[in-house]
This record gives structure tokens, sequence and C-alpha cells, in this order.
């Protein structure tokens, strides 16, 4: 992990971009806390995180101002990373799909978010292993995201994180649900009700499959990117229950 | 409205019953407020104000604490209210298709739930005009309950009631979806995800059919009863957002 740019921004936060091998993140920590910092992994939307820089300041700054190191890192395929010809053709076929109104099938799913799926967890593992070597970050670790399978397989699999917010509003492969059932953390999932590009069954169907002793599923309105303020206020007062 | 008990409770409430009517009633005020508070409509559950009065009182000491009145009364049929030959029917028609595992259908619970709509409402509306002719109370009127449908109606119907924390939990009429529909001011919906005696689906159906711009679905686990505190306190800062 190699720092390549440092600032700080007027709300007395500490923002680093660093390179992971050659996998764009950055790194969020306040600038005046002297002691080891709980972390929250900030999972981006597909976008490419300088496309989705604004909205994840926005979640953020909160988050910072609450004593919390933050950090994100680019999804692969997004931003400047490689894309692969196999991923273009599913996003193809999906915008194909839901262009004719009609249902996407799950094949379809599968082969935009499997693979994805397959080499994001384990470069968030190795943002994480990278981070909590640092000695500004101490831990617990909580997932705040993104694209809702990642967030799901890195919540069954990764025994460093202990709670997660999930945002539903990506489409989830029927695999997924599976493996939702090896969740045991304790979650706080939004979803944006009328979110236009949410495919809102599969969501509800997820929530029910989680293993997570708690779970809660907080659906408000105001489209995509509409998560009411209150929202993310008590997704932050669910990581302040169980990260400190 | 006729005071008939009036007892100060250990954390500076004061309790008071009443007869509204002959409907009986609890009203429950900030013992050392000394200007005017809005109000809370507490619904209660179908099971008699006796029974649910440590459920009910558990509901209204932060309600009070933070400086609202609260008041509930007894539902038509409950307690020691005359039952109804035709509702006695309908819950054992209900109970009858409970035990036999399949779907309740719809003419049941039409016959269940709408005489009760149709009796409760009118009754909450005259308590709404009894309270708000007490010095104490000022308004805004803030609905928390209960039996969802009546909640639905009055929501739809009453324009003194300015937000409203609904319970979903209930077995639900289609006319109410329909009611549903003309309810515009902001909501914040409890679900209780594996709630044993809640149709799941017919409550998200109904979240969805509101017409109100905002509106929230905050679902947990923890069964009928088993509202986790963090997420009552979420619904007092809703009230706190629309009411204060």
């Amino acid at each position: 992990m190699r720092f390549i740019t440092e600032q700080r921004l007027d709300d007395d936060i500490l923002e680093r971009e660093f390179l992971l091998g050659d996998i764009p993140g950055i790194l969020w920590t306040p600038a005046s806390v002297p002691t080891p910092t709980p972390l929250i992994l900030v999972g981006p939307p597909p976008i490419g995180l300088r496309n989705a820089y604004p909205r994840l300041l926005a979640r953020v700054r909160p988050t910072v101002a609450a004593g919390y190191a933050a950090a994100t890192i680019e999804l692969p395929g997004s931003g400047d990373r490689p894309r692969s010809a196999a991923a273009d053709q599913a996003l193809a076929d999906l915008r194909r799909a839901l262009a004719a109104g009609g249902p996407v099938a799950d094949e379809i799913v599968d082969r935009l978010i499997l693979p994805l799926v397959d080499e994001a967890v384990p470069e968030w593992q190795a943002a994480l292993d990278a981070l909590l070597a640092l000695p500004e970050i101490s831990g617990p670790v909580g997932y705040s995201g993104g694209v809702i399978s990642i967030g799901t397989r890195l919540a069954a699999v990764e025994p460093r994180i202990a709670a997660a917010v999930l945002f539903a509003g990506s489409f989830v492969p029927r695999a997924i649900l599976e493996e939702a059932r090896n969740v045991k953390i304790p979650l706080h999932v939004l979803l944006q009700w009328d979110d236009e590009g949410n495919d809102r069954q599969r969501s509800l169907d997820l929530f029910d499959a989680f293993g997570s002793a708690e779970k809660a599923l907080n659906a408000n309105m105001g489209g995509h990117t509409g998560v009411p303020p209150y929202a993310g206020a008590e997704a932050g007062r669910f990581f302040t229950r169980h990260l400190t």
C-alpha cells in the first residue's frame, strides 16, 4: 500500500489516495484524533471512484466526524481499471433486457455480478490487511456499501468484519441468496423503495435470506441516490452500536 | 370526557384514566411541563387495554419523557366493551383458517377488520376533539399504533393528524389498500419481519400503496412484540422531526 496524495479537507479530515498494487483507493481519517480508530470499508457504486467521489465524500464526512477511519478501493472494471469483454457483454445484455421492459434473465445477472464478486472480495480483504497494519487504524471493522452482492460475500467470508450496512439497489444472483444464509453479523440494509434500477423483490428475498440474528431493513422513498439524511444518520447509529 | 382516576408514576408521568361516553381511555402527560404539549394518539393492540397496559406503558414512557402527551382508548369489542356476534364469528373463522395452515380468505379479513375500522375511526376522532379541548394539550397530533387498518383510515380522513407511526402486524382488507392511496402525511412503518401473526406480503403491499411522499419502512427481527429498543428510538426521532 503506497500513499500517493495527501490533503486536509476543511472539516478536519485527512484524505489520502493510495495504490494497493495497481488498485487505486482513498483513505479518510480524523486529522486530529491521536488514538487508533475503528475502520469502515466504504463500498463504492460501480461507476468509478472519480464519478462516485461526491457521493462517497458525503457518506464519509459524518463517519469520520464520528471518529472512524473510512476507506474505499476502485472496483474491478471501474474507473481506469481494465474492463473485461465478458463484463461489457453482460452489461450490454442487461441494458437491452431493461430497455425491452422485460424481466432480466438470471443468467445475465450471473454473468455480470458473479465474476465481479469473485474478483472484488479478495481485493477488499487485501485492502483490509494493509489498512489494519497502519498504526492509526485499530478496528473493529464495518463494511458499508455499494454493490450488495460484494458486501454479502464479504460479510459471509471475512471474520474481521463485525457489522455491515448494505445498500439494496443492484441485481443479485441467485447464488448470492444462498451465500447470504452464511452471514451472521448484524446487518442494516437500506432499500430505496422506488429505485428504478433496483429489483425490489430480489432485494426483499435477499434480506429474508441473511442468517443474521440482528438484521434491519430500512426502506425509504427518493430514488436510487436519494437516501434521506435521517436514514444515513440511523445507519451511523447502527455502527455506533456495533463498532464502539 | 370524564376523568375517573389519577396517579403520578415514578418518572414524572401523570396517568389519568377517563371515560369518553362509555369508552374507557388513558391519558399520560408530563407531570411537570407547564406549557401545552403535542399529542400522540396511541393505538392499542386488540387485546384490551388491561392486557396491553404493560406494552402501552413501555411505548408511552419515552414519549412522555420527550415532552408529549399520549392517549389511548379501548377498541370496539376489546376489554369490557360489548362484542358483536359477527366479529366473534369472523375471528373464529380466521383462527380456523390459520390453524389449517392455509391462506386466509379476503372475505374473512373483511368481516373481521372493516366493521372494526368503521366503528373505531369516529371514536378516535371524538377522543381527539375531547383531548385537544384540554388546556394542557395543544398539538400537533401524531398517531402511533396498533391495528394498522385503523391507523390507515385515520391518517387518510383526519386532517389533524400530522404524522403516523404504523405497526404492520395484522390482517389488512383489500379495501384498505385503496384507502392507503389517500394517505399523504409522513409515515414510519414498523414491520416485524418474522411475525408469525403477520401477513408480510400484504404489509409490503400496504406500504407500497401509501400515497405519502415521505414514508419509511423499518423491518426488524424479533417476533410480534419484539420491536428492538433502537427501532423504538427511531420512531421517536420520526415524531421529533414532524411534531416539534
